[in-house]
């Protein structure tokens, strides 16, 4: 066939049923979909953003703008991170992108050749795997603890990295966290975090963490940002206004390189020369985003209501979780997933593909396939609709559990 | 050092110099850009395009939206083709990107294996080789021959196939032209399309046709959309909003894949995973661009007055270089571009390089080097400016080369 090898990784499970779904809708079924983590949908954005992104329309900023970001946008991620983490940084150091996953996609094309390691804990994030093996690299995969409240496995990932011959070790170019976790709802621990900076100076890895949901905690939860530990330490921060902002259709993200060190230095004109192969990010959507990071009252008013029913809507939807027999799952405490563990031995199903599949050509209810996110015999549920909807959602599945009941 | 080696490849000429650029206008310097093909800094983006976009804003379409683009879009697509080319195609037919850009990253990553190839004509937009060598592949540069109205020089482009060896020749994946081109601004005529399809039908190319000046064509030349002439054939037309709907900064592009064939069904479904790990494009923006392409009569106003004001001022542009003994240019009609050739002989300046780092530091006036589009001693002048500042920029050339004439 025509196309590359590396093609074949290009997939995103989170939308793989997305045309089985559209067929059901087109044929006046009403499906609902908790596949996409997608807080507009339910959450209108709030009224001050949208106005800001208008009155930018107005004044006609709708040319290119500049590679790396906006100015008003660079100095606003840079306000926010020094009020909410404490962390000082110049504009060099804040890179304006097309979302986390475009970040994505030039942090493997810069550091990644054939046959590269990077260090990825499952369950990730269902595309730091594709990405990654897009780019001829091969993970090295460390794992969150279903057993130990999804903690990271600090031992086991050490164990792996010393199985791997020293001259070879080299070859491992980051290693990526999730905080808070997606799929699993998990807020890494101070503690944890630290143990994770201690491998990264000691196998001199770049850490990269992915802090998109860092507002979106709750259930007593605390959240660090890894900058307030790996300072000194070159270290990339992914974020963007998708969810702390309640704007995923703006495909706004923002990589964060605090550091001032060499490594550092090189990364931030790496991604700009990359920002640069693609001209410039929508330009009206980064002067709202601008203006809703700087309106602190309005967010924390926004994102405080959010949260609030975040919260009350993901544990509604555990506790009706936790009334299936066949599923079993540790709370989150922060994004908006479940991710349950099924009980396969005990169902019809072969696998958590057929699991989901099924569901959703039966009841109607779309979700992700935990083996999407490295994680077979697992689901993910997206826990934003109001409770109605939620809990009508989640007797669907219970249902579905005990038709296929052995 | 950690990065990839396909890194080194990350450049994009047209920018390169902004960072001076920017430092000059701290310094408190006015820089007249002439670098980016932005028509929103010089054309104010239409009205009612601007209202559409805030009605998608006041509809609160902010989530996510389908991969592949909204079906809003993807229909005005498929009708702005049906009307202007009698073009018929699917919904599938129709990728929504994030510009060309993009669009180029998705196909390049798909077709190409190390040591792959593809026919790039030179001088080329300056982003074609950079993506290609990315993904490891390597440009068979055929050549529009400046000494015959940069046409394509079609036997030249033969004789450089036909020295491949033929078990080689299933490695070259793709022919890309542009037209009408950046930078020459030729509007390639149906006659020179035609032997452009031969050759791709006789070496099993797919034709990539970079289309997105398709209505800023002036001076009398007539368009010829490829659709029309490579029916049968697999073929993808890239185009967007930028140009001829004035809206760079919306970051709306879009792949047209019209064929039926084996082959571009295939295409269609890989451009469609491809699409999905980057999850989709901002959601207000493809509803405003819906909008505007689908309100024709105010579209037709727009741009019928823009390609005016765009003739005029290139014509104007024209004859002000006509009038420098150092430059000698043929005269585009489609595109915005002047691309004069300089006689680097009589001139004490070592490149075309040199020529604009000290036009931009002297004279506060940015180009692009030629040899950013695959050909040195050729400057690239965007002449989108009102006649007086472009009047005054093209004066400051020709003052700068009578300074550094030898």
């Amino acid at each position: 066939m025509i196309f590359s090898k590396r093609s074949r990784y290009a997939e995103n499970p989170i939308e793989e049923e997305d045309r089985t779904a559209e067929v059901l809708q087109k044929a006046g079924r009403h499906v609902i979909q908790l596949n996409r983590g997608d807080p507009p949908v339910y959450f209108p954005t709030p009224k001050y953003i949208i106005n800001a992104y208008e009155h930018a329309l107005e004044e006609h900023k709708t040319a290119y703008s500049r590679a790396e970001g906006v100015h008003a946008l660079v100095h606003a991620v840079q306000e926010r991170y020094r009020r909410l983490y404490n962390m000082h940084m110049s504009e060099e150091s804040i890179i304006v992108t097309q979302g986390v996953s475009e970040a994505l996609n030039f942090i493997n094309s810069a550091l990644i050749n054939d046959n590269d390691m990077a260090v990825i804990i499952k369950p990730y994030y269902t595309l730091y795997n594709p990405v990654l093996r897009i780019y001829g690299g091969h993970p090295i995969m460390g794992i969150y603890d279903e057993s130990n409240k999804w903690d990271i496995d600090i031992n086991g990932l050490e164990k792996k990295l010393e199985a791997i011959p020293r001259e070879r070790r080299k070859r491992i170019k980051y290693m990526m966290i999730t905080n808070p976790n997606n799929p699993t709802g998990t807020v890494l621990s101070a503690s944890v975090l630290k143990q994770v900076v201690d491998i990264a100076n000691e196998y001199s890895l770049l850490i990269i963490s992915d802090e998109i949901y860092d507002e979106i905690v709750y259930n007593k939860a605390r959240f660090t940002s890894i900058g307030k530990l790996a300072k000194g330490m070159p270290h990339i921060i992914l974020n963007g206004a998708s969810k702390d902002f309640d704007a995923t259709g703006f495909r706004i993200g923002f990589m964060v390189i605090p550091g001032q060190d060499r490594l550092s230095n090189a990364i931030k004109s790496k991604m700009s020369d990359y920002a640069k192969v693609r001209l410039s990010v929508n330009t009206p959507a980064q002067y709202a985003v601008a203006e809703a990071m700087s309106n602190i009252s309005e967010h924390k008013k926004a994102i405080g209501a959010m949260v609030k029913s975040i919260e009350d809507r993901v544990n509604y939807a555990a506790k009706l979780i936790s009334e299936n027999d066949f599923l079993s799952m540790v709370k989150p405490n922060g994004a908006f997933y479940l991710f349950p563990k099924i009980d396969m031995k005990r169902l019809r199903l072969k696998s958590d593909a057929e699991f989901v599949d099924k569901l959703l050509k039966q009841e109607y209810v779309q979700l992700t396939r935990g083996s999407g996110f490295g994680m077979p015999s697992h689901i993910r549920i997206v826990a934003l609709p109001p409770k109605d909807i939620l809990g009508y959602a989640i007797n669907k599945i219970n249902d579905f559990c005990i038709k296929y009941a052995k």
